[in-house]
C-alpha cells in the first residue's frame, strides 16, 4: 500500500511534464507550488538517506528530478 | 525532518489553488496530474489509517481536501 502509494504520488507530476512539453505553456501553473513542492521532497531525500531507507530515497530522488525540470519548464516558456 | 518534509509536500499546492481563484485561468495545469497525485494522496490516507499513523492521516487528509478542490477549480475554469 505504501508502495503503491509513493509511486502514485512520485509519477503525478509526469502529466504536467508531457502537457507542458506538447503546448509549451505554463503560464497557469504556480512556480511557488513548484519551489514548495521541491523543498519538501528535498526534504524526504536528506530523510531517506538519515534513515537509510532506499524506497524514501529512490521514490523521492526520482519525483525532485522530475519536479525540478517541470520548474525549468515553467520557467522556459514564462511570458516576459 | 519527516514533519518538516511532509508540511512542505502537504501544504505545496495552496499557492496554486490561489494563483487559480485569483487570475481564474487553469488551463495549463494537467488534469491527469491532479487525478494522478488525489489516486496517489487518498491510498496514503488509507496507508495512515491501516497504520494508525495520525501525522500520516492528518497531513494527507488535509492535502487531498486542497487538491479536490483544486481539481474542481480546473474544471470550473476549463474552457470548453
Amino acid at each position: 500500500m505504501g508502495i503503491a502509494a509513493g509511486i502514485f504520488t512520485a509519477t503525478s507530476m509526469l502529466p504536467q511534464v508531457i502537457k507542458t512539453l506538447k503546448e509549451k505553456e505554463a503560464e497557469d501553473v504556480s512556480p511557488v507550488m513548484l519551489i514548495v513542492l521541491i523543498t519538501g521532497i528535498a526534504l524526504w531525500v536528506f530523510y531517506g538517506i538519515l534513515r537509510n531507507d532506499i524506497p524514501i530515497m529512490a521514490t523521492n530522488g526520482f519525483s525532485l528530478i522530475l519536479n525540478l525540470f517541470m520548474l525549468y519548464l515553467r520557467w522556459k516558456y514564462r511570458k516576459s
